[in-house]
């Protein structure tokens, strides 16, 4: 096949053939199904993407820990998948998801809790902009 | 300074302390300002974190290029930052912006154009969920 109907079949097919990375990883992108907000942005490497897509649960590959993770399996925190997509050229994935309390570690809902502000010039100072949700003394106690 | 009180810096301070990886990028997901649809998700180096705080236009940084962009600058199709966040770790951005057309080279208003149907086990078969918004050969032609 040559390269250009290389990309038209990535681009335009019917065939899930996810470009990973050199780390065997595409970026994942969780938003909130009711409001659209952005909860995370995280990595899944072939076998979460498989689990994801054969349970519905939302499933990453942990970079840190170098291991596979279902979101919330620790936490209780869960993230039930409403629909999944994949980008143009096949190495990011969005999934709107119902999330069960706080997506991130921090006990926010979403892990983008501060604000930029931008176009004034000068130092930059962060503007937070969510509270926290659940307690994470509680919820991640005992289970790490 | 402890390795917890470094976390605790970057998690819960104000100050501006991207975690750009080997390559000297951050990740950055473009959601609707409108409609919180996923755009498109690209990378940012240092200076068009700068370009995009500084003038609230959409800057990234291309990979398959290795060349800052402005988004838009050859097909037109700009983004205005309405809002940006940063995550937990301060390794990705989030902006909110009103996209002109279309996000994708492949004239969808989203990258994230195919759906992947999930929970049904067997082979997955790619589904199509937004139509073109621009002719591609006009707003591409002589420009690239």
């Amino acid at each position: 096949m040559s390269a250009s109907a290389e990309i038209n079949e990535i681009e335009e097919g019917l065939a899930l053939q996810p470009k990973f990375d050199a780390s065997g990883l595409v970026t994942c992108v969780a938003t909130d199904a009711q409001s659209g907000d952005v909860l995370m942005v995280a990595h899944m490497n072939d076998e979460a993407l498989r689990k994801t897509i054969a349970t519905g649960d939302a499933w990453y590959f942990s970079r840190a820990r170098q291991s596979l993770w279902r979101k919330g399996e620790t936490s209780g925190q869960v993230q039930r998948v409403v629909e999944m997509r994949l980008d143009c050229d096949q190495d990011a994935v969005w999934v709107r998801v119902e999330q069960t309390g706080g997506a991130c570690h921090t006990a926010r809902r979403s892990c983008f809790y501060r604000a930029v502000p931008f176009g004034k010039g000068g130092p930059v100072t962060l503007e937070f902009r969510e509270d926290c949700v659940f307690d994470p003394q509680n919820v991640y106690r005992d289970k790490r």
